[in-house]
């Protein structure tokens, strides 16, 4: 039996019949600290292990829904072209959740640049399972959002919680059981930092990396094995508050995820010249005494983790650092 | 039963008496198409698995040792210090083989850069076995003074053949049955191409970062596995003259090899910013259908393989790129 989407979207949404003309919500971008990579089912999104994250607060996707006479799409104030990639992919998403005949103009807007590893999809895909939600008035639980969104983007459905989450792996072949939850954890001082290296378009999209991936290399076998070992211990680092098991075992696993593409066929190498500058500084710095940890995704940027007590230390290294403060602004702010 | 690595000399050499006052001799370089990787006896650099290089020619080491009252040792020209790095490594290697009070003037002259990744121990450890086996007129075999220089240094035991070498594994604890052989096999247009991005000293010597790789990366795990399985695959390809085949290979080695660096702890990368242009430059290259693969090793500087057919387009690719002919001039230069 072959699910398709739509069939998954029929068990979750109780009507679609749009309840107001105009909605706007919002989804924060998130950060891998075990990351998404290989999926079961291509077309529900089912990943191969589970997978971690920080949700970037402020920065993420504000969108706005109207329900008009034709379809378009507008990104941080330009209008896409229906052949574009961004068009087609968004409408293809929506058109699970809308009766024909129906059609909505878009206004996007992202505090956190395009397709450049800074995971402007799952932010993008989550806040439009917010809007609809609110243009239809379905009442969705965090759940089922996470559920839907996860359709448009895997890493989208840790999108639709705050601070450290978690997407479960699942069983079921309909991923109703593949979902985000957010962990009960609230670390005031936890800060990640935003290096931004490149806002070009990457040459090889996730999906595409982590398919090739999956298929030619060989360093990928162990992967899932890995995660199942390293899962629990991040789950219990950030329980405990241990920083430096933290930021060690998310920075193993973005090395990790990132040797599994070098060794696929051919090679992927999203990093650019200034990714190894900031790797090298980062090592430098912790070989210094600082505690600062990198991550990198499918992509040329690096995001550092740190605590709010080795900021100015972290930043006069970076002077370009853009700070988030996952957790909301502390009393010392 | 701990064996030093002066007992193991002693079975090889038939005396320790110069014949001499002055010999010279020279040893190539060599670029590992399957790295040596791993030791499993650090005295006599027993290594964990078998290995596979192509000698650089004209690239490596010429060595010249004069019996004198006291030791000294200048290299490309310069006076090194007696407690300098390369003094005190050479020196004590040279004990495993001099009476006491056998005294020598040493002068070294690389065309390689030194400690860069680009071999250069090998090919000095492999020219002082070439020297003292002239001075001392010991007439050793190939494979004795391959034993007698992988003692120096592991990859120096290739560096005593020419053309494509293999270091076989061996079993024993002795190490006799540990020694590199040249492969029969003549391959005139066959090239590497050396670009030096970098002849600065590494921070993490190829010993220290090869032990911390085995001691603390989960990914070196699967390397034995992965060497036995690729080993026959490029013997074949160098016996088929399959090229295709070859390249990947080595490449894809080369590749896992900076993988189990990246997964270490702290992480070992040795690369430069131009290390990544240099690789997505080869990528671009061979998506245009130029056949030409990429190369590294313990160091920043990256090695290109290609066949004289794809010179002209890989040299425009690359100014700078120094092309080494490993089985000498053909019938067109």
């Amino acid at each position: 039996m072959k699910l398709e989407p739509r069939e998954i979207v029929d068990q979750i949404l109780p009507h679609r019949i749009p309840a107001l003309d105009l909605a706007e919500a919002y989804a924060p971008a998130n950060i891998a600290l075990c990351k998404y990579w290989g999926k079961r089912n291509e077309a529900l999104k089912l990943p191969l292990t589970g997978s971690l994250s920080i949700s970037l607060a402020e920065l993420g996707t504000r969108m706005r829904c109207r329900v008009a006479e034709t379809d378009g799409l507008e990104i941080n104030g330009e209008t896409q072209a229906p052949d574009s990639k961004a068009f087609r992919r968004l409408f293809s998403f929506l058109d699970l959740f809308r009766e024909a005949g129906t059609c909505f103009q878009i206004q996007s807007t992202n505090t956190i640049p395009m397709a450049a590893g800074l995971a402007s999809s799952a932010s993008a895909f989550a806040s439009a399972v917010n809007t609809l939600n609110l243009l239809y008035g379905w009442e969705l639980s965090d759940r089922s959002r996470s559920i839907l969104s996860r359709i448009g983007s895997g890493s989208a459905s840790r999108s639709i919680c705050p601070g450290f989450v978690e997407w479960f792996c699942g069983e079921q072949a309909d991923g109703m059981d593949s979902y985000a939850e957010a962990m009960d954890v609230s670390w005031p001082e936890f800060r990640v930092g935003i290096l931004r290296l490149s806002d070009a378009e990457k040459a090889v999209s996730s999906g595409v990396g982590m398919q090739r991936t999956m298929d030619t290399s060989v360093l990928y076998q162990s992967w899932p094995a890995q995660v199942e070992r390293d899962l629990p211990v991040l789950r219990e680092a950030i329980r405990e508050k241990d920083f430096a098991c933290l930021g060690k075992t998310a920075e193993r696993k973005a090395m990790a995820v990132q040797a599994t593409m070098s060794a696929a066929w051919p090679p992927i190498l999203y990093w650019k010249p200034e990714s190894v500058v900031t790797l090298q500084g980062v090592h430098r710095l912790r070989a210094d005494g600082v505690e600062v940890y990198a991550t990198m995704d499918a992509g040329p940027n690096v995001k550092l983790l740190f605590l709010e007590q080795n900021r100015d230390e972290v930043q006069s290294a970076f002077p370009d650092l853009q700070v988030v403060q996952p957790f909301g602004t502390t009393c010392q702010d």
